[in-house]
């Protein structure tokens, strides 16, 4: 039994909002705006402290377009941790925004003081991190959260709901593509994110695969509910690349060897965030694809086609009709897909806050586990293209 | 000149977020739920007080949903008014949600007060009604804003600044539908704002030409730029509409005789919220559809087509630009646009609160000259209908 | 009963092909090659005589362009009826593909010859003359078919069939569109179809109503089984023209009041042929796109939307099934619909000319009065424009 | 200079049609059919001859759809290719449909009989007897031509002549897919086609590869105009198959480490036949799709997308534009490539048998040499399979 109320997304789990802090995501940067979006749109936060840029300056301007108090705008996060886990209004959580290369210590410190984290991915750059984080997290119990936003798409939900359902039988084979462009000519210095991308002191030993490799993997096992068993991988340099891969072709292999065919790319001209599944199984199909959120096709054998429409009722599993919020046809997207990730998050957050109960599945979250198996496939990945593509196990 | 800076739509205008009040907008009403969503997302502003329902408990309800504080949840908003302008913390606008029937009495009563207003549309249910809410706008100098989402849309946006910058020539020719299914079947009783659709008493002479019809006509004369001279329309009743038409089928004369066609239903199976244009000139066309928001179709004659992908380059202009938050392929919707509304009222209302000027075309919101317009339309049309389906004229 | 196999359309329906001949349809004409394609590909046919062009140069480089015998290239079409009509080895059938003034003349010559007739829409420019032609067919009991290929698309025919045996309920709505956008420019003087067009003495009364209208119109009438009672329209010059329309919007009313909407154009830009359907009924929606015709989009109330795709099973009626030649997902289009047109009139012509009999159903061709009341619709859509847009009915 | 006028596909490139005779094709086959319609829509070839079926009473029945003379009507092809060689009205060139396993006899003797050959793929079972036929083609001077139908659809025309003339710059990565549903379940004993396929003893080594694969990959270097210098390939049973594979997953290296990457499989529920080709160049990126196929997507690097629509101008080069036989917007599909397949087979073999000369590019038909390299294709796919999935090269 679940203590609270989660019906309603955006109906607020305790009576006030949860007090976030942000590290990272000032002026200049991308991902903290989505979060930061997500929050607000979920009804659950309030952004009240951060430490948004390591540039003080920047910081200090970024503290001002969020309206973060000038007191808990911090020009360092590990006094963020310090000063915010003792104020009696201290923040609930933290989202990590910053280059992966510093997830690990910034993770590690908030733990460590008591604050929930929500992490973007990668989790850390290396698998040892990844693994410490794991255990830091047991050994307090505070909650590490990832943040992949796409699991928090209605229709992503309702294909996973779905596909455990039997709706298209046994799953026989799997094709996932993440395909985007912005790669594939020479690098726009002003573009931050870009550089440390291919700078594998930053990036670590991989950077397309580590980047939306990751998300797609993530994806596919949560869509699925199979976990992969070995991986294989040839890395391509097809854009402006010059240290570190921006394209990788990945198979899986899942129990009973079922296949999996994974392709990621940031130099396809044309082809912005496409990330799409397609899932075959011996009764039936589903694909989905994320610049056409809405619909997800599903093919029973020997019917015909079903596009099943983001809404209530037309085919719609309860399950996900809970992450909708407008109407059929008015539309939704990945604004919408980072609202229901921070208001799952808030639920998960505040249930551990308050020693409350959650039922199984009454919030989908993905956590310190997920993200370290976000690292190994990355590392596997890279291990396997260095070995010249042989198969490598989890 | 404009006095501040309103590059970034998600950067709070002045020092403070505004303070938002609402009308309507408790639980089981949808539009509110829209508004709040916008208001949250855009970073504008803060909901603080509220009369959300004539049904005292839902009022408490849904306050607490919104974590308003008890003593600004109204049950009347004639008390709001008066409490809330003697506020030194009193509200800057008021967002109207209630049904139709009621705009008229709650935007005067606001207007008076010196709150300024956002109303949903129609804006009143007689054209008298509305020209006297212009008449009280012009005397007393405070705002009416209406709130017609899609024109907030970044590829909308795109499309009338092509328009307006010669892409397609003269135009020559417009098509505009909006297609829902929802009236196809009996009426679900648990679905309040249908039944009052359906009464004349509470929608009006009409139904689904106030209700949908007004969103079509105002989008076509924003992105046209072009003012209808006159028009006819007959009403029919294709679903189970008892009382008022679901249905319209409305023919429009632009200047030079340009013929425009518009339809109108709410009993199309399949159809959800089916809201698109297509305009021609004599050097091209453009197409949209509001359930795959990010494409632009651009037809320049003689030419491929062109589908013009929501971001920043790739054919977009600096106007549209500005509204985009996410990078080309992550996808934006509805909810962003309504976001972006929030963001542009508040940079209106701002403005004119600090005695702040705006350079032509800093926001492009929509006023209570819109708002009576789209009830002239309705009116219009009504007539028409009821004459046997006779031109009327503006 | 059926006297004779016609299961699969592409087996000869005697043990010989039947012979063809073509009034029209030399070099310059695109018609006449759509025409000859369709009888090729049916395997019904072979194409032996024919007075190509009015231009005796033309004629025989066309008719060595269609290995047609020097003896059986006429220059006059009243000769080739005359010498044909006593051959042992004469014409079965006659193809007119000459433009429309001089439909009239050239089918009465034929019919009286004895001579079936296949004649392209619309069949006349008067009504008086359509009528004649009804009669003269009724006198001579020789065969006058129109080639209205669309209704020979394996979609359309599903289309037809699944609203006649109710998939879609009582239907309460349709919408029909045909735009094009080769008339928006200036004309080119190559192109020999749009001058005479533009021109009354040849064209007729009106332009595009006559010549795509047509076309809509009796796709309207066949899918949806319904009979249209009345029509008004208003004719506009959007592009080029400068004597008839090239626009015109028509709206339509079936018995019950059941309302239509035809929206037809030839000066939209970015809209190549762009014939679309879309019908409501109390129980669902079905839609067509001809520039798509593998698919039919199928709604049935509060369940998922369905695509059923051409070819066998998958949610096929077997009278469509039938005009399937490819494998699902093999495309076939329009080439592949005039190849049934012209088996469906092969069986029909030599079940007349063998004396036997066709089952009901067994062939769907339309005929001389399908023709007279496609003049008639061009006649009322005109007749209502001139009088300002008043009702006409049939 | 080419001797003779190849403009107009459809104008019979000498003063008779050619005549063509079948091995194979009869009833109860499909390829035969597509065969035979292409060839009598192309209007350059009469279908006087076959050997249909190794059924004698099937061959009769076949012989009379096609309303071929009884005594054209063979047995055995043995006698066929011998008695037509010795008429004086003997067949130009003989099409052979027959299952894989027989090709290599079939076309050596007709070769060595001096009768043309019209092969469909893959060309031989083995890459030795492949080689062979190579041989007796140069000994001979005999054309061996093969039936790749996807190289004359305009879209694919108007890609391959994009790429070569720098559309995309140069490429830098290769996405292929020929996806199909039909052996997702257990086999349909009347599918005889479906047999065969799955007994090593007549469809080689491979299956799927064989089936389908070479289309794709024989599609991807005529478009891309690179040639692969090593495959490698994993292969999967992901349907009802017991014996050979249903499903490969294939890389592909060009010059440069161009990556390719091949996706094939017969059991995806969903898919019909989902060839489909995505191309990314170091300025732009180009894809099409079969089941859609009118249209060619062009992503400039940094511009808007474009839709090139197959017709006259708009976007399209000459050398494609003369595939194109129906407007824009009429549909044209697979027909119509097999139509101009045969055009192109026809001028091609014509010229050999009258000694003309073609220009460079005056068709673009495949050959032995491309029957060859699919053979090989698919035994090294088999090759690095059996290897554990390591590379093979050309």
């Amino acid at each position: 039994m679940t203590d609270f109320d989660v019906t309603n997304l955006r109906r607020p789990v305790l009576d006030r909002r949860l007090r976030l802090g942000f590290v990272g995501g000032g002026r200049g940067g991308l991902v903290g705006q989505w979060h930061a979006s997500g929050a607000r749109l979920s009804n659950q936060w309030d952004i009240v402290a951060g430490a948004l840029s390591t540039n003080p300056e920047n910081a200090k301007l970024s503290a001002r377009d969020w309206l973060i108090a000038p007191d808990r705008s911090y020009d360092d996060w590990r006094e963020m941790a310090r000063v915010e886990a003792s104020r009696e209004d201290g923040i609930d959580a933290v989202a990590i925004c910053t280059p992966n290369f510093s997830h690990y210590e910034i993770a590690s410190c908030f733990l460590k003081a008591g604050i929930d984290v929500i992490c973007d991915k990668p989790m850390t750059t290396t698998l040892a991190d990844a693994e410490h984080l794991v255990e830091i997290q047991r050994q307090t119990g505070v909650r590490l959260l990832l943040s992949y936003p796409y699991t928090h798409h209605t229709m992503v939900r309702q294909a996973a709901h779905m596909i455990s359902a039997g709706a298209i039988g046994k799953i026989r084979q799997v094709q996932t593509e993440y395909l985007q462009e912005w790669a594939t000519g020479p690098a726009d210095p002003a573009i931050k994110g870009r550089a440390w991308r291919q700078d594998p002191s930053k990036a670590g030993r991989s950077s397309a695969v580590g980047d939306i490799g990751t998300h797609a993997f993530h994806l596919l096992e949560y869509v699925t509910g199979l976990k992969t068993q070995a991986v294989k991988a040839d890395f391509h340099m097809c854009g402006a690349a010059e240290n570190l891969e921006d394209t990788a072709f990945v198979t899986l292999r899942f129990k009973d060897d079922i296949p999996g065919l994974l392709h990621i790319t940031q130099a396809a001209p044309g082809q912005y965030c496409g990330l799409r599944f397609r899932i075959w199984g011996e009764a039936g199909g589903l694909s989905w694809d994320q610049e056409f959120p809405e619909q997800l096709r599903y093919s029973p054998l020997d019917q015909p086609d079903q596009i099943i429409h983001r809404g209530q009722g037309g085919g719609m599993v309860p399950a996900a009709q809970r992450l909708a919020h407008l109407p059929r046809g008015l539309g939704e997207a990945l604004t919408d897909a980072w609202g229901n990730l921070y208001s799952e998050i808030a639920i998960a957050i505040a249930a551990r806050r308050t020693g409350s109960s959650l039922e199984q599945g009454a919030v989908e979250t993905s956590g310190a586990d997920d993200g370290a198996r976000g690292v190994q496939f990355t590392d596997l990945c890279t291990d396997s293209h260095e070995a010249g593509g042989v198969w490598q196990t989890f």
